[in-house]
This record gives structure tokens, sequence and C-alpha cells, in this order.
């Protein structure tokens, strides 16, 4: 009944790993420096401690990944279990358009997994962590007897005032999309099909890495609240489907989504068009950021965006009406459900 | 392999509660007021937002417990289970002299658990949130196959610099104890021989609650911290002989126990001196505070916490050695590791 509680404390932990070898581990997943200034005390006490800043806005969630549920290793690597587990949360912070800055990691291990796996799993975070200078600031390492579960909770900061919620959605906005949606549902397609080390060609390698390595989109989030205009954000973690009803229902307004708009990745070409957008639609795990602008603010941030590499693709419009998304395809429009079309309605 | 990431996205979640449920379960687990001023968005985006200040430090922890490795549903009923879920963390922000404020909870549910159970857990949090005036203010909840995981984030504030760290002690210390020790090992050993529904005399009955219902000390926390003396501090979570450790060796100084010093509550009175010291050493989840400071000013502080009604025990003193920790028992000197005492020493 030993409760360790925090990584300082990992020694009394969980009996998976040998009261030595604990030690070291600790030691290799401990940061050997820290990048964030603010940062006064990480690892190694009851809870860290950040400096507070006037001009701040604090941004913080937590999501976790369970063997089995959310992941299986026929699909990911250790690697890219912890690289998925720490961008699920950047993208959350990304889609406030903060920065990510500190993360803690809770870990439950069960006997099926070695030292040598765990060590992974954690530097696939660090490689994640790398990307935005953030620090590994905390956690826990406890036991259990079978799904490995990890729990990543992540700090971020953001301009007071500045932070991008969902529900500044507008009628007469436009719909924005920040990158291609539905690669990573056909890349896990391709990974039941054939398995972590199936015999993938050039086109679906990419879509694989889509899946096992989406990299959050923390420059286009951050460009967005740079900008100060009204916009609504939400990332694409659930699929498009769901993420545009939940600005709907948060702002309260009819968002209507243009199917030929929608930027679906050139190698998921050989799969036909039906395919391809219910996987654009309902597959989720993009980590694009999704949102709304006014229409007369569109093009700047377009240009801005287009000068900086990253895409800004308009996919649709926003009107008034009762919180709902529609998707338009060839003059038709269909209810859009969070997970599922439903009943359908002639446009005009 | 939907990932719902926040409440918000409970609907889509874990399989374990029926679609309709799940709607009626978030409804009831939202906060329906918010008392923490600095809050700017709660549950319900893909992060929750509050505002810097710039004369606080932000102080956050996370603790997980795993069903059958932490607590067991015949030692803890589900209300105490949530309870203690949040104690555990708010525990560590009152070691660091902080104010619990926010917290955040991530819950793998797994079919076993009726949503009644599950509202429970998330009510036994809610009264430790009540005592401290802290908001719910994300999370995360997803199915698992065997056991229920529940990982908690807490954050607090503290005034900058204030922070009680366990680096902070200096040969001459007293150590000094806020609470007595043991009673939670009593009431779990306990509770392993009668179970949840035993019949419990009066005394196990206040040990069976200390280990069930342990309040973290968080009032003494700020006491120590508002003092603004030198003082290392540490929460008792793994029993005094860790917790000693700890600060000995973040503070590199040698530490000398005093046995008959120890407080120890005296419903435990019936148990032989051995098993009661054992306990006080190395049984943890007892959740009040272990630290140091300047003998000078050791009275002033007795004198503060007895005005307020709290305990404020010499337990020992400090002393300049190599980092370590030792229990003198009628002037003998053992030396306590952290789970156990090793090699025996004649005091000189």
């Amino acid at each position: 009944m030993k409760h360790p509680k925090d990584f300082s404390e990992f020694v009394y932990g969980s009996g998976t790993i040998k009261m030595e070898d604990e030690f070291a581990f600790i030691s290799k997943i401990s940061p050997k420096q820290t990048h964030q200034p603010s940062l006064i005390c990480g690892i190694g006490d009851d809870a860290a401690v950040y400096r507070g800043a006037p001009n701040l806005d604090e941004v913080v969630c937590v999501d976790t990944m369970v063997e089995g549920i959310h992941f299986r290793r026929d699909t990911l690597t250790p690697f890219q279990i912890g690289k998925k587990g720490l961008a699920i949360n950047v993208s959350d912070v990304a889609a406030m358009g903060a920065v990510p800055a500190f993360y803690l990691v809770s870990i439950a291990i069960p006997p099926t997994w070695t030292e040598e796996e765990l060590g992974e799993v954690f530097k696939g975070m660090d490689e994640i962590a790398k990307q935005h200078n953030m620090d590994l600031i905390g956690g826990d390492t406890v036991s259990i007897k079978e799904s490995l579960v990890l729990t990543v909770t992540v700090i971020g900061r953001v301009e007071k005032g500045r932070g991008l919620y969902r529900s500044s959605a507008k009628a007469g906005d436009l719909i924005f999309i920040t990158g291609a949606v539905g690669s990573s549902a056909a890349g896990l397609d391709l990974l039941f099909e054939k398995g972590l080390n199936g015999d993938f060609n050039e086109k679906e390698q990419i879509l694989v890495k889509s899946h096992q390595e989406p990299l959050p989109h923390v420059a286009e989030g951050r460009m967005l609240a740079y900008s100060q205009k009204r916009i609504a954000l939400n990332d694409v973690s659930d699929g498009v489907a769901s993420e545009a009803n939940e600005i709907a229902e948060a702002s309260q307004v009819k968002m209507i989504i243009e199917a030929d708009k929608l930027p679906i990745h050139e190698a998921m070409n050989a799969y036909p068009l039906e395919k391809r957008l219910k996987w654009a639609l309902f597959g989720g795990e993009d980590f694009v950021l999704i949102g709304t602008v006014p229409k007369e603010e569109a093009v700047e941030l377009a240009d801005q965006f287009q000068t900086q590499g990253h895409l800004f693709k308009i996919i649709g419009f926003v009107e008034a009406g009762p919180a709902s998304v529609y998707i338009k395809q060839d003059d038709e429009l269909k209810k859009l459900k969070k997970h599922g079309y439903n009943h359908f309605q002639k446009r005009g």
C-alpha cells in the first residue's frame, strides 16, 4: 500500500523494476537540464513550482491513453506511445493559442513492460518536449496488473486575455482548418490490416506515420492567438464532425462544411471518396486545428500562414441558426452529428 | 480508437456508461459554481485557463491510485477513494506551503463500476475540494478493461518565493511534526483483518477513519509558509522514515528522530510499542507534515500553532554529517533507511 507520489519516490514504486534499476531509470528520465526560465523546482520535491507572470494566463489539460483501448502494441511502438501521449495534450494547448511549457507524467506499469520499453516511452515524450522547449517537472509511477496507463498533464501559457475558445464563432464567419484530415484514421486502418512491421508502400507510410506520430499545430495556434482576431478554435482529436459540433454548440451557431474543400492528403487518393470523407469527418487524431474567423479577416490570416509555410484552408461558413453542423456535398446538405450523418436535407 | 480528451467529450467516451447516462453523469460531476476568482475557463474547452498573478508561484503535482494496488474495494468505499485521491495531492501542495486551487481528474473506468459508484468517487473529491474552495477544471474519462485508475492533478499557489522545500534543513535545526503518525497503517491493518463493514470498536474506528479519510494539513502548511522562517517541509505520505530521508538527502544533513517523542494516537495504545513504532516510521498515508526549523524559531511557531489549535511537536534534531536519518531509542541510535532499519550503532 505504499504510494509513491512523484519520481523522487519512484524507488518504493511499482515493484515492476528491481530496486537498483529504479534508481537508474529515474535518473535516466529526469531532465539533465531545463528550458523554462520560470521553473523554480522540478522533479524532486512534493510538487513542482514555477513563477507566475502578470501578463500570462495559465492553460492546463490532461489526457490518458490506455493500452488496448487507445493504442495497441501492434499499432504503436513504445517510443510512439510516449510521443503521442504528450502530443495529444500539446495539441489541446495549441487549440487554446497557448505555448506549452511544462508536463507531468503519471504512468501505471504492468509487469509485461520492460525497463527498456518504458525508457522508450519517455524518450518519445522527450522528442515532443524538445520541439517546444518543454520541461518534465513531475509525475507518478505506479504498478498495475494488466494494461499500461499513461496520463500526461500539460501546462501552457498564453498572453493575458488572448486564449482562443470554442465559443467565439458568429454567423458570417468562415470555417478554416490548418492541415489535412483523415490521414491518421487511414493509417490506423492500414496498421490494423498489416501490423506494426507491415510492408507499407510510400503513400501508405505517410498515412501510417500520420497515425503514429502526429505533430500538434503549436505554431499555427500561436499565429492565431497573436493575430488578436475573434477566432473560435479546436483541435481535431475526434474528427472534424465532432470538433465542429463542439464549436457550434459552444457558440450556438450553425456551421456548414463544404466536402470538396476538406484538405485530404493525396496519399489517400486510391481510396473511394466515401471512405476518404468518412475518415476526414469522423476519424480523428489528426491534431490539426479547426476554427472560425470573421470573413473580412480571413485573407490577411491566409497570407500570414502562407508566408510561414502553414496551411490555412477555408472549408465552410457559419450561419445563424440552432447549434448544428452540416456537410455540403453536390448541393446537398446532410446534418453531421458528432459521430455520424443523419437526416438528409436538400439545400435551398 | 476515439480519444475523448476532456469531460466535454466524455460523451464518446468509455463505453462503460450508456450514451444517455453519460450526458447526465457529466452534468452531475461538472461544477455548478466555481470558487476561484482567477478561473477564466473550466470544463468545456480544450484546456482550462486561469489568470496568472505577479505575486504568486504556481505549484503543481499529480498522483495516481490504482484499484488493487493502492486501494481495494474492501478497504475503501468509492466515496473514500475519491476523497483520498484528491487528498493525497492536496497534501503535496500543503507540503509546499501552498494553497490548493484547482484540480483535474483523469479516470479510467472498468466495466465493473456502476455510474452510481463513479458518482460517489467524484462526490468524495468534491468534499475535499469544498473544504479548500477548489475548482474541478478538467479531466479525461476513458475506459479500461480491468482496474479503476484515478489520476488527479492539483494546482496550488503560494506567495512568490515562499514555497517550502525539502532542501532547507541545516545542522542545528529541530525536527517537527504536525500530527500523529502510524494511525493510517494501523487502520489499514484492521481493514485487512475485518473488511470494510467489520465490527470496529471506538478506538479501532478512529484508526480505520485515519486510513480511509485522512485530512491534508493545508492550514498548517500555510502557517509555516506565512512565518517566512527557514523551513524544510514534507508530507508524511510514505512514513516518517521515508520523508525524513528525503529531507536529509535534499539538505545533505543528518537527522536524529527521538522515538519517544513521536506523536502516536492513544487509540493505538493496545498495540505493542514495536508495532506502533513500525507503523509510525514506515506506515505512511498519515498526511501530516514533517519538517525542520531553526532552533531559535521553534518556540514562536509552537505558540502560533497552539493558538490555532494545531499540533507542532518537536521530534528530533538535525546535525552536520552525511545525508542520513537515525532513530534514537533508549540511548541507542539505529540508522533508518527509507523502508527499514539497518546497522545498529551505540550512541556515543
